[in-house]
């Protein structure tokens, strides 16, 4: 079921600039028994890109009981994707004044998220990604770096793809936010000139303050993060994905990625 | 008038990946008496970014029976544009084998382009060009950025920005690619990493060898070009546009641009 503008709907309008330019923001999150989980977070981080990008977000209140109605549609367990357009407009990149924006909401089922305890193979991604900082951090609908980069591998036992810039440093999964260990800290790498800074990755960060965890932004090179004890990558769906193999490196679980998904699980919990 | 997929529509699937990723490539191309301009070099451009985003490109015969109906709705003059995306698929960047592409074919009218003469005002965007190799050249559906850069301005009486990638070399206008003249010598920037080789640039390319003027494809600095004895943008739309006045440097219109618009205008002429 997708609500396009509070109505159901299977289209969007052909002249919409989230099709012609790729002009907008979007979210992905989790539901549980028609309740969006960290709904306000969610909200803050799409009206922050709305933001960046110059739109105008839609009322949460409107936003939520959109997001409640699909997520309900789809049963006890829910993925709901959120799209924010800039609206339609005529040809051409120029906008005169705020257009009407687009919100398309739409819900599909949960599939079972295993891998959180074995750990995972990732794929190294040829693709590196670019610097924008005008763009940098934000959740926009120009995704093509992130198809070429989950085009590059097709076995099914690899479940992410390790995106590096294009000095080598490592950033982030395909679809999720990146933390290495060392020792007792915590790195993620700073997402100011590409990458997307996700809900969940902001959630550990804080789970890594209130647990007393050293938890530092910084930039962290590949050579870094195959010498790390542990690496694991966070999404809303995934959760905590410890890495237990890349290319030829690989890891045990370890003690961090588990305490993580443990409070990030116990919390999920409490909410659902 | 918009076909999808051959019958007219107002609107696409909400599950297109055009919509979701920007992952599709688009062509506007202009149309006299129904019948496109240039259509064999459109389509040669269509195909090959579709090969660089590995998506299946429609053949040509369908897609140019679609350009001819829109066009003939539009009447003398017309503007299409045509979108085609990688086509609907689950959630998620991963794609299971080729997806069947959706094609998206509008008109629109074309709106009287002036300033040939004159020469137009420039805007130097504050927003520079991430690279990116993967995607340099391709018109893809990601235009985040010219987006943005197009947001800059507000004077109408500019009529083009000035695109630098972020070593501060000159890449293209918003909407157009350039040129720079140096004496005789015709001068246009490396698209290698960052930017959109349109058709009419490859036209002008062409032109020059066929009218015996040197023209090199080198890196622009914006020094470079602050220096040239001229400067013009060119698309299929606007022919060729000379740059009057960039900031506080000011040319007035040129031999090179005035030639190079003639030999294109002489080409259309004889097609339309």
């Amino acid at each position: 079921m997708i609500l396009v503008n509070g109505t159901p709907a299977e289209s969007i309008p052909a002249t919409d600039r989230g099709f012609a330019y790729g002009d907008g923001v979007f979210r992905t999150l989790r539901a549980v028994n028609g309740e969006p989980l960290h709904w306000r977070k969610q909200f803050n981080k799409l009206a922050d890109d709305c933001v960046r990008l110059g739109i105008t977000c839609p009322p949460a209140t409107a936003l939520l009981a959109e997001v409640r109605t699909v997520a309900e549609a789809q049963g006890t367990q829910a993925v709901v994707k959120v799209i924010i357009t800039r609206g339609s407009g005529a040809r051409g990149y120029a906008t005169r004044g705020r257009l009407a924006p687009l919100r398309a909401v739409g819900g599909s089922p949960l599939t079972r998220v295993p891998h959180a305890h074995e750990g995972i193979r990732a794929h190294l991604c040829r693709l590196r990604l670019s610097h924008q900082p005008a763009l940098a951090g934000v959740k926009h609908l120009n995704r093509l770096e992130n198809v070429l980069a989950r085009a590059e591998w097709h076995d099914e036992q690899i479940r992410e793809g390790l995106l590096l810039d294009q000095q080598g440093l490592a950033i982030g999964g395909t679809m999720s936010n990146l933390f290495v260990v060392e020792g007792k800290k915590l790195i993620t790498p700073q997402l100011d000139q590409c990458g997307v800074a996700g809900v969940t990755r902001a959630r550990v960060i804080a789970h890594a303050e209130r647990l007393a965890i050293v938890c530092r932004v910084e930039p962290v090179p590949l050579q870094r993060l195959l010498e790390a004890d542990e690496v694991f990558f966070v999404n809303s769906l995934i959760g905590v994905w410890p890495m237990a193999q890349l290319d030829k490196r690989t890891w045990s679980p370890g003690p961090m990625a588990r305490d993580i998904r443990h409070a990030l699980a116990a919390e999920d919990a409490a909410l659902a």
